[in-house]
């Protein structure tokens, strides 16, 4: 069984939301912070009250290396601790680490993220370097089921500066990423007819959702946008298949729920907002 | 001054020879290694050695933050240990790192690696996510100097797969990328006549060499895949502005020279191959 095909089976028994452990130091409360330890613990120590509140109505979890990256050293033990609790839960843990380099250089980013301090399940990449920057990663989907999520058409402002340009051909630089890599991914298909090269599809600017959804049928989108970024559930729904198929990820929107929920502990509203994340976007679903 | 003016100054004093410090383990000769330290705590010490013996030969050092990965938090604490005795010796010093992600995203970036534990005076990104994406690190050009250099051609086969793609425009997706980001570059010149905002373009595939370098004339190129990757001097010394305007990476040609060496110290070995390289490419040079 792959991670993609576990991944399936966290979605279709606690849905589609993602929680991006995009953990920044100010979000903490205040009154949560324990001053002799260092912000990189305070961080961990957030993010498992996090964890354990949300993992029951959570299909996964996403880290976002950046924010660990910026704190140094003492950042990148809290991404080390932080990938281990979620993989110790049992739950899937997508690394978003966005990398893209040469065959070579490629080779040294999968063996420090699909291995060793850093391990997740599931990386995400860039594909702007081509094939050859991706294929590294595929010797551990064919050995241990390690998945990929590469960047397709992101839910950014600036996605209309090259994703969105048309070819030669009438397609979108985006269409032949994604054409491109679901014909790489045919080879590394699992048991939930998914394969385990999926493609980051941003929640927003939706007007092609349902194309897209029927060109990759076989391919599980990791879905960012949702909330803060301006993603609503009925546009989210159409690049699921009902409702399985994709994972929608909130960092923001689920960490500094409390910021929304006056009176209420950080984990109680993070569980909060996932669960009515979670309705929302079933609700979304039941009415396509 | 901003740091591509110390760059420049750099390449006019000590040749356009960049030291990629892409160090992996492997490459270090057994008799050197202590195995009471750490594999991070030896690919320092070689670093070391490698610096002290080039810095006369070389413009600058990269150091491709993926070898690093691969090692952990040992690796990376070898990763700040190596940046900080490159700018230590007064020579600038590029994170080889290609983030690419959203705004909110990159500022956690641009903070990881342009403050703290991983300070360089360079750092390359990945461009796919748009102008957003490349933005939130220019506030650190504004009022620290800092420098880019955002992937625009490189030199990897896969280049072929999305880059050489022609747009509806006639033009390459690359030169869609290197187009706006020289546009966006002229906010940030500096006082040799370079802005702050490089392009990566490789050393292969030079058919095209003299029309980019007449189109992106007051842009600073570095160039990957001399040697190893194919690339020779005649074609670089095209790349170049009379043999400035552009720096020339080789990691594993200087690393490893030792092997092609017989009966010299690997940190002699990369002295001579820097000063060989560097002779090529001047001579080249002289010949346009």
């Amino acid at each position: 069984m792959t991670n993609m095909d576990k991944l399936y089976q966290a979605v279709e028994s606690r849905g589609p939301v993602c929680v991006g452990l995009d953990t920044d130091f100010s979000y903490l409360p205040a009154d949560f912070v324990k001053p002799e330890l260092t912000a990189g613990e305070n961080i961990v120590r957030f993010n498992r009250a996090i964890l354990e509140a949300t993992k029951e109505v959570a299909g996964c979890y996403k880290v976002q290396v950046a924010y660990y990256e910026a704190l140094g050293l003492d950042g990148l033990r809290a991404y080390r601790d932080t990938l281990a609790m979620v993989r110790q839960a049992g739950i899937p843990v997508i690394a978003d680490i966005k990398r893209g380099d040469i065959a070579k250089t490629a080779e040294m980013y999968a063996k420090g993220h699909f291995e060793g301090d850093f391990e997740a399940d599931f990386v995400t990449l860039a594909p702007y370097m081509g094939l050859d920057s991706i294929s590294p990663y595929l010797p551990y989907a064919q050995k241990s089921g390690k998945g990929l999520f590469v960047l397709c058409r992101t839910s950014n402002g600036g996605a209309k500066d090259f994703e969105y340009e048309k070819l030669a051909d009438g397609r979108h630089v985006y269409d032949l990423v994604g054409d491109k890599l679901v014909e790489l991914g045919r080879d590394y298909m699992g048991e939930k007819g998914y394969s385990s090269i999926g493609l980051v599809i941003g929640g927003t600017h939706t007007e092609e959702a349902e194309e897209i959804r029927a060109r990759y049928g076989s391919t599980f989108f990791l879905i960012p946008g949702y909330g803060a970024q301006g993603g609503k559930a009925e546009d989210i729904a159409r690049y699921l298949n009902k409702g399985n198929g994709g994972t929608v990820n909130s960092s923001r929107g689920v960490l500094l729920a409390y910021k929304k929920q006056e009176g209420v502990a950080f984990d109680e509203a993070a569980y909060n907002e996932c669960v009515r994340m979670k309705e929302d976007i079933a609700h979304a679903c039941s009415l396509l």
